[in-house]
C-alpha cells in the first residue's frame, strides 16, 4: 500500500451488527484489536452511537444521523451539522402523498427518519417534483431518512479527519448501505462487506466475500490492520 | 433449586463491562444462551439502556435510571416511574453546600446524576436533615444519583414480573453496586460479583470468585441456566 492508515470509520447496522442488530462479537473483538483511531458512523442518533462507541471500546469519536451530527468525547456535546427544520418541511410534503410514520423524533437533532412505508424512489420523485433540493431522502436499510442535502457521513469524516490533523484519505472506511456512500468515497480506501447495497458495491475499492462483522475482520486482516 | 429460572435481572456497567465500560464479550456470549427473558437494569439513560439490549441481542426489557423507568419495547415508550421534579428540589438544596455538577441531564426523565465530587455521606446528611425524605441519594460506582425515594432496581423489576406475569421472586438478579441492593432483595436468588461493594455483598445470595463479566458466566454457569 502506499498510505499508511491513521483511521478507521466503521458503519455500524449491518456492518459489525448481526441482521437483528446484535453485534458480531468477532468484529468487536478485531476492532479492539486496531491500532488507530476508530470513528463508528451511522444513520442512527447520537445517544445510540456514543453508548455503541462505549460498549464496544473504542474512541469516542462518532458521526450520528448520517453525519447530520458528530461527536468527540462521551460526555462532551453533540456539534450540529446539519439544519432540520429544512427536513422537517420536507417530511411535511411527503406526508401529502404518503402515509408517513417518523421514528426518534424526540432524540433527532439535523434530520427525520422514518419508517419505510413508502417506494422510496416515489419520495425522491415528489422531493425532486416539488423543489426539495436543500435535502435528500436516503436508506440506511432500517430506516429512510431525510437529511441536510449539505451533509452525508463523508462531510462528517471530512470534519472529523480536520479536527484530528489526519488526511480524510489516510482513513479506510467501511459500509454496507447506501447512506455509507459518500464516507466509503470521502476515505482513501472504502470497503464494502458482502451483503452490502449494490451501490455500494458499485464504488468500493474492496468488497470482502464475507458478510457483515466477519466481513470486517476479513477487510481488517487483508489491509494489515490487525493480525 | 426449589424454583425454577423464569428470568434473569442484569446490571449493566461494572457488572458485563470492564472498569472502561466496554462490553465484556464473554459475558454477552453467555447471556445470549440464555432461555429466559434478560431484563438489563442500569442507572443509566433509558436510550443507553434500550441500545445496550439491542447490542447484546436479549429482550428489549429495560429498566433505566435506577428503576425510575421502564421500558418492554426498543421502538416502545419510557413508563415513568419516578418523579424527578421531587429530585431537581433535592439537587437545588445540594448546591448550597456542595459544587454540583449535574450529568446528562438532557436525557433524565425521573432523576437528576451528578458528577461523584462531594462526600455521598455528607449529602446523605444534608438532605436529611433539610428534611428531603422523599428522595434518596445513591452511587452507582460510576455517578450519583438522586432519585425519587418510591422507586429502586427492584420496584421497578416488581413492576415488570406483573406486566410479565411472574413473580419477581422467580428472577436471579446479578450486580456489583450499591444501587443493586433492592434487586438483589427483589428477586428470588441475588448473585454480587466478586468486585462488588460490600453492601451488595452483604445481602446476596450468591457473591461469585470471579470479577464483573466472569462472574456472571459463573453464576449462570453454577445455576445450570447455561451449560
Amino acid at each position: 500500500m502506499d498510505f499508511e492508515v491513521k483511521g478507521v470509520a466503521i458503519d455500524i447496522d449491518g456492518t459489525i451488527t448481526h441482521k437483528d442488530r446484535s453485534l458480531n462479537l468477532t468484529a468487536v473483538s478485531a476492532i479492539r484489536r486496531l491500532k488507530v483511531p476508530v470513528v463508528l458512523a451511522t444513520g442512527n442518533i447520537s445517544c445510540y452511537a456514543r453508548t455503541t462507541a462505549k460498549l464496544i471500546g473504542v474512541s469516542d469519536i462518532v458521526i450520528c444521523e448520517n453525519g447530520g451530527i458528530v461527536r468527540f468525547e462521551y460526555d462532551g456535546e453533540d456539534i450540529i451539522l446539519g439544519d432540520i427544520k429544512k427536513c422537517v418541511k420536507a417530511v411535511e410534503k411527503l406526508k401529502e402523498y404518503f402515509d408517513i410514520t417518523v421514528l426518534d423524533s424526540e432524540y433527532r437533532k439535523s434530520e427525520v427518519c422514518l419508517r419505510r412505508t413508502f417506494e422510496l424512489e416515489k419520495g425522491r420523485e415528489v422531493l425532486l417534483n416539488e423543489g426539495f433540493d436543500d435535502v435528500k431522502l436516503i436508506d440506511s436499510g432500517f430506516a429512510y431518512h431525510i437529511i441536510d442535502a449539505k451533509v452525508s457521513k463523508g462531510s462528517a469524516l471530512r470534519f472529523i479527519a480536520k479536527k484530528l490533523n489526519i488526511r480524510e484519505k489516510d482513513f479506510v472506511a467501511i459500509g454496507d448501505s447506501e447512506n455509507d456512500i459518500d464516507l466509503l468515497k470521502t476515505a482513501g480506501i472504502g470497503v464494502a462487506v458482502a451483503n452490502a447495497d449494490k451501490k455500494l458495491k458499485d464504488i468500493a475499492d474492496i468488497i470482502t466475500t464475507k458478510k457483515d462483522g466477519e466481513g470486517v475482520v476479513e477487510a481488517l486482516e487483508f489491509l494489515g490492520l490487525i493480525a
